[in-house]
């Protein structure tokens, strides 16, 4: 039996009802760790759920500012230093990954309150997470603020991509399943996600080919 | 053993195997469907995995106009009537689903060619697939045009949102497996997902605790 409601039927939710439901019915997301510091070295760490693959050349990635903390350390952060890291979440570190929605004061830094460890590239700055498996370093190049609610949709450059070499096939194809990365569903559920299919590239009157995983 | 890539290694890479990495080092995505139809009722649908959750209050949902068919007819459609749907891809639908990412001419329906059914609400002027099991309609709000790539990010109103009662839970978590919802990463690939962990909010000096799933 299906339920059908309607917009004003949302509107009319209990507000924390209404976000676990919306944010889940646009299906899964990519869980990520969002490393920062200010201008005095200070770090910080976040949980984003709201990412965007905005294009390949230039590589761009969008990131929506409003991380699960509600708290803005990390949009001021990076606005301050004009970096910031993006860190897959995979099982090994699901708890400690979640510990870092917390709302802590500045100054406190999640990497110490959740045991997770600071990794630094010379010349970059931002703090990656060094138990993430698939790690993004990326320069800020501009936002948008969205009229309709006032997020602000960050749009930033990758600088850096680091990768374990095993998950990577000939073709660009990576295997994030084999770094054990993890989605992410409304809040606060992950997921372990496996290979299904993949398909060749269609074509109008001819049948999909299956393609390896 | 890590890959280190820089933002020119990756500007050097072949098109393709560039378009792939990328695709797929942002994590896995919400595999999506797009409904629409021109304003003499000619259908499209289109494979979108680019979907971003914007906010609850409005209900608000963002997508990126390039689908993986390259031709822009969704986005032409969903100016032309301003009504748009999103039909979440499952596992019994994947060939056919993917058979929507070809290139067909204007006028030739996705519909027909990938065997999926048109289904329609009253005074709302875009096609719903009858065979997904989680539908939201969506109404043309507002659109940014990212400077740095010339994409679009068109964002959209729920007007209606559809989907089985038996997998909402009373605080609206959303089984999204037990809808045999798939995940997507790169370009190609669907993943199945299964539950790992649910956890409680967390606070600064607290420790997290396991909600059901």
């Amino acid at each position: 039996m299906n339920l059908h409601l309607l917009k004003d039927d949302l509107l009319s939710l209990e507000k924390r009802y209404r976000a676990q439901l919306l944010n889940h019915v646009s299906g899964y997301k990519s869980a990520q760790l969002l490393g920062t510091q200010d201008a005095k070295g200070h770090t910080n760490l976040a949980v984003f759920n709201s990412l965007m693959h905005i294009g390949a050349n230039p590589p761009l990635i969008g990131i929506l500012s409003r991380p699960l903390t509600v708290t803005r350390h990390s949009y001021d952060n990076l606005k301050e230093t004009g970096y910031y890291t993006l860190n897959a979440i995979h099982e090994g570190i699901l708890a400690q990954a979640h510990q870092c929605s917390a709302k802590y004061e500045k100054g406190q830094s999640e990497f110490a309150a959740s045991g997770l460890s600071e990794e630094y590239i010379e010349g970059f700055g931002a703090p990656f997470v060094k138990e993430s498996h698939i790690k993004m370093g990326l320069k800020y190049v501009e936002e948008y603020k969205i009229e309709a609610n006032g997020t602000i949709l960050v749009i930033g450059e990758i600088q850096h991509l680091i990768l374990p070499k095993a998950i990577l096939a000939k073709d660009g194809f990576v295997r994030l399943a084999e770094a054990d990365t993890v989605a992410i569903s409304g809040l606060d559920a992950y997921h372990q996600v496996s290979p299904l299919k993949r398909y060749s590239y269609a074509r109008p009157d001819q049948d999909l080919d299956e393609l390896g995983l």
